[in-house]
């Protein structure tokens, strides 16, 4: 199970009606956060969701409505007794900006591992889930991310009995660990078939869209993808400052092949984005414009 | 008419319920905002307080809960096609904390001109005011301020016409010009009373209390003051880590003679500050718990 907190929908600036932008990803007890503007721990408060157990904070760009609310969180993870390290993922210079922002947040009690992506597609592991990371294409250089739970193939034992495996071994050869059994090795797919779909989530934001970010998003469960601006006349506008349209983020997940499009990061000026929804809703049928704070578990297929 | 608003009245970190301690001051058109932590500019929007017409930031200390609202705050003047410089006053090393949080605030349409503090006690005049800033006493250095607004003398028509002073020179006389009338000068002081009693706001956080406050808010018409934590057997915490209690702040208040009281910087694990206002009461009368956005206007008497 994944699950999922959209702890704002607000882009460029925090309102009173509307925090920025961020992401918390919850999986196996484990935590990530994704980006950090001005606010971000107070949405996690108002989540009910904890800041002690922040795992990573990945961050897409180093754009100020992505990152300013670093110092503050760090230092309540401290006040929330946090000991262990902190790890952050950032674009190219953030260790830079992350020390700089980090001025006035000196001396605490845990360790900030900051590692910078390098190349415009990479894979690593955090809490328990496959990550990778996708060059996007906005105004600084900025990074989309999915977050993949793969689900093994099911275990068969009437094939582990009928090979004399004990059950005591069972739980080894569903790790994926070979075991001895009269005398014969017996390896984890003797016993387990093909593995089944797993989960998988995107979150594409601040970018135009791209072939590379639907094949990130490909077959997403959920996509939380930017919608700067609703209305069409807004292209020009879109292009020149590197965002999408609704109907640029509905075109990406219809692509892509996801089960379920939220839009995000809604443009200051754009009053009530939840008008546009069935407007949108004909190019993509599953996409929500969401709240603050919109929350969601993706579970394994019965 | 000095036109305050106390936007937040939290310590140390942002609450759902509990903005971050910061005051807005304005007079004769201009505003000041003294201190801005994380949220303070979207405290700012929700008390219709425009974020373009700051003419100057006056930073107590330079803790995170007072300051890391900066670069988001300055990205939203420049949004909101601000030109002309902002002036910050900050304690000694702010600029280079300053210059530090807005790498993710640069290029920025006016510039930000930093002066930082040097001696205990400093006087100068922003927004119309005269600002006096007063080292104070907590863990790192930090300043208190107070804003005055003189009050010129009554100027006595009856005298003026007396001296043959033509209507149209009065105004240079209140401007404290002199002028010349029937071939003798006429100085303001032949036709302007002694100063009336103007207006003095004082605002105390974070610190203990000491003389020098008690004179910075000598008979203050308003004193904002840090109360950091309400209940008596705090003290030992409260003097730690160089905060004052409820009762404290009420004593500095009585001491000085102020007009009115209001208490700040609530700790986060202060739940409901107002059920102390009667106890506070008792030591000084005119005391207030604010809430969030608690506004007033001092006005000169009549």
């Amino acid at each position: 199970m994944i699950d999922v907190c959209l702890l704002g929908t607000g882009g460029t600036m925090p309102l009173p009606q509307r925090a920025l932008t961020a992401l918390c990803v919850r999986c196996c007890g484990k935590s990530l956060l994704v980006d950090c503007g001005e606010g971000t721990q107070v949405q996690l408060r108002r989540a009910g969701l904890s800041m002690h157990d922040i795992d990573a904070i990945l961050i897409t760009h180093l754009h100020a409505d992505h990152i300013s609310g670093l110092p503050g969180l760090l230092l309540s993870m401290a006040k929330s007794e946090r000991k262990e390290r902190v790890m952050m993922i950032v674009p190219p210079g953030g260790t830079f900006v992350v020390r700089s922002l980090c001025v006035i947040s000196a001396n605490l009690p845990f360790e900030v591992a900051v590692t910078e992506l390098r190349s415009a597609h990479e894979e690593f592991t955090l809490a328990g889930l496959r990550v990778t990371a996708q060059l996007a294409d906005h105004s600084v250089t900025c990074y989309a991310y999915s977050f993949a739970l793969p689900r093994p193939g099911r275990f068969n034992p009437q094939k582990a009995s009928l090979l004399g495996v004990d059950v005591k071994d069972w739980k080894t050869l569903q790790r994926g660990e070979s075991i001895t059994a009269g005398g014969k090795k017996i390896t984890p797919d003797m016993v387990i078939g093909a593995p089944r779909k797993g989960l998988k989530l995107a979150y594409c934001t601040d970018t135009r869209p791209t072939a590379e970010l639907v094949a990130l998003a490909k077959n997403a469960d959920l996509l939380v993808c930017e919608g700067m601006y609703a209305e069409e006349d807004k292209l020009p506008m879109a292009k020149k400052k590197k965002h999408m349209l609704f109907s640029e983020a509905a075109r990406l997940a219809a692509k892509a092949g996801a089960r379920e499009l939220w839009l995000t990061h809604f443009s200051p000026s754009l009053d009530n984005p939840a008008q546009y929804e069935s407007c949108v809703r004909v190019l993509f049928e599953h996409t929500i414009i969401p709240e603050d704070l919109q929350k969601t578990e993706l579970n394994f297929e019965k």
